[in-house]
């Protein structure tokens, strides 16, 4: 059976060379292998799959026995990862996620789509997934993401919060609650264009070029470490509301990207930013 | 013989009849057209190739006797244009130029190239273009600016000065002694990253893509009209001196296709963007 | 109300005056225009989106009266059009087609989607729309056709049949029966690897870039007018089946686009080539 | 110093701690390191980048004994290669060349540039590089070749002969005395527009989409291994000659990313395709 190893470790000499040897001692075979120095912060991150029998416990300890001190290491066997998504009113980027779900392109399971309209309902629906309107209306922000907190907590072992479209702004309660695990895409090419829509801004500034770009979310609004980004042309004949409805396209393919890798246990986040694998 | 007709007007209805009846009187075919109507500020921009004799004033004469009032009409024949380039140390921008100028490829006399250092001397002397170092060592900066006013002023008829990465911050005197003449090449996908070392700030932010942006300089760094914008991927494995050097690619590419843009006169201005047929 | 003007001639002299004076004397005005010259094969392209009153019948014979000879006119008021989408297994290009219509992104009406597996019946079900499955087992190709023609020829007014990722070769009596209103995803940068199985061709290849490409269908496999094309990079650690995976991505969205151009009456055929506005 | 360790070897259990151990017993570092299994043909490759005191022929040996029989280990220092430049009358992708290494940014001393015209002499003569003129007029194909075999002979450890834009066919002789030595351009998206005027080929096809493709040569025309490509969208505007001017631009990126990769050790051929670190 195939493991995903992630060794994340301050860099030294010989590092490949002592995690390899474990691999051997345990019988097991290096199927495929990707390793990356960051001379900078003197970083190293590894990502093997191995084949073989494991004993999870005894081979993470036995890796991180010959790693420097604080070094991390996680054995994973591939399996589906328990996602909640998050969104509004727009169709395109949940869509996407629901279709690729359904063609079997994605290791996870749906648990629920969270949303403040129930505009969506009709569609997800079809889908037999759960969706849970929290209207935020006559509710003070904290009160209205209390709930949605409980609703996401409601569930187990949730692994990513995948914000398709949701366009409201989180609190660093929110963000610490459940931290690391909210994948978030921004309409713009970050960090160009931070905040209130994108694309009025990108047209304002006459740009040749708009993106998107799928991201970790961390207490600082658009500011969270960058997974993935995508790009298209305009041009003076686009409308703000050209430039939207051409960008919904990138916004949707960089997000299942993003979502892909998260799931496919690609992505080393450190630093706000991220190698990826 | 050819000539290119620039309109720039507010719009109302009927305008590419009037136009187009204005051709045919004079005898002249329309070889090809472009037109463009903003909606949002009733703008209308037109260019047209006419093939014919040509009476250029009159011919602008009657095309402006059919337009609105505070309209503009360019009735240009193709030409080389004049340029001036500045440069500092940098050669891949200003050598792509100057191998295109040499293969043919641009409308344009190279007047000479400016720079504040001698660096790029030897280089530019082999195609026989005059080379006119002008220090900035001990000179502030008005000083400075002054003598290359100067340097360019000692010219006749100078239609473009293209920046191929010099380095100096422009004051406003300089910008409006050659207003609408100035394009620069932006080391990043503006408007990310205006100022200082780009890249640098594009790797601590841990960006996926990278680009470059050719623009008209106004009096706000980096702020100017956008021409043309293209865009690399990157990935975690590039150090900030990376994406400079890869970068680089982007840049020339960038700035020699706005220049061209410019030198065939495809380019108009309005409301700090531009249209481009 | 807005109208679409298509028009299609041999190229004359004064052309866009002769049509913009037939708009004005019907008292319309040109809110958008696009024209293009062939010079080689002398043929002239415009679409013109009018605003006002129109008499369909008599502004179509007035522009007709100012064309040279066999010219062609269509004066088409946005109205949905009514598509058949054809799949077999494949779910991405036919979901991205439902999840588009459901967003109401599409000017169409989707009257059935045709396939010789019912392995899509359960998702397209979903969307209250007709799944017919016309198996090819036990059948003759002429047989098999047959009965997909009579399937799609019970439903009227068919505009487009959208081939999405329909896996059976069509015979020449297919295409004529619908000729030039078939569109077909191809998945390859036509015309390299025409045929089956591209991905195995382009894997064998050693390609660093795959493609799909979007045409309409002719009775020459795989050589039909080309309407769109898009890439992506790919590396040596793509097997055939990572190319396939990645592909679908660019299948789905140049299929897409290449039937939104459709729906907008923006692409004119000729000489196995098409013009674009 | 740092070395370049590249390995070409059947894969089997164990080979990156098998080779790691070897470094470690060497007292070497490794910098950074690429791996690939090609699980179709069983073929492992690794790239190394190793810090230390080196004995090269010791340390190819040793790395040589833990790998299975019929297996390639080099060890390369970092340093210039020599390469022959061949072109006939196009200077883009030449000027591109001679650009980057004016800018010391290849890792090569250029030591001619071979035509079989005297067009580009008054330019590369400007940056002091040899430039041998061949006329193949009046010549047996079988005559020319060996005239420019000769003049390439008559120069000491050629690593790399750099066909930019050469627009003669090459006898298998040639190919076979210069074996894997061969980067050639191919101004298309190969394998679509093998031979002649791919650009007018590409017109003719109608295609929405352009590019090049850099590639070793072997015997077939066109059909050796694949290192790098690239491609720009076009429209119905660009007649075959808008294609060709266009298409220079991808031409000449794609030729000297190629060559870098080459000048850096980055590419390993096998079954008629590239890995490429």
């Amino acid at each position: 059976m195939k493991y995903r190893v992630l060794i994340d470790a301050n860099d030294e000499k010989g590092l490949v060379y002592k995690v390899s040897s474990v691999f051997v001692n345990h019988g097991l075979n290096m199927v495929s292998n990707s390793e990356f120095v960051d001379n900078e912060s003197n970083k190293f991150f590894m990502r093997s799959i191995v084949d073989g029998d494991v004993n999870k416990e005894q081979l993470a300890q036995d890796v991180l026995n010959v790693l420097p001190k604080n070094s991390s290491v996680k054995i994973l066997e591939p399996k589906k990862k328990n996602i909640i998504i998050m969104a509004t009113k727009e169709l395109h980027a949940l869509g996407d996620i629901l279709i690729r779900h359904e063609a079997g392109e994605l290791e996870a399971n749906i648990l629920a789509v969270v949303s403040n309209y129930d505009t969506l309902e009709p569609f997800v629906s079809k889908f037999d997934i759960p969706y849970i309107t929290i209207s935020h209306e006559g509710l003070e922000r904290a009160e209205h993401e209390t709930k949605v907190i409980e609703a996401i907590n409601s569930f187990e072992d949730v692994d990513y919060i995948v914000l398709a479209k949701y366009m409201r702004i989180l609190t660093p309660r929110f963000v610490e609650e459940f931290s690391d695990k909210i994948i978030n895409i921004h309409h713009s090419f970050l960090p160009a264009f931070i905040g209130a829509n994108p694309y009025k801004q990108a047209y304002d500034r006459g740009v040749k070029i708009i993106g998107a770009t799928a991201h970790f979310v961390n207490n600082n609004l658009d500011e969270g470490p960058i997974i993935a980004q995508d790009v298209i042309h305009v041009d003076h004949a686009y409308s703000w509301r050209d430039m939207q409805r051409s960008g919904r396209d990138v916004e949707k393919v960089v997000l299942s990207r993003a979502l892909k890798l998260a799931l496919e246990d690609r992505i080393f986040v450190y630093a706000n930013r991220t190698v990826i694998f």
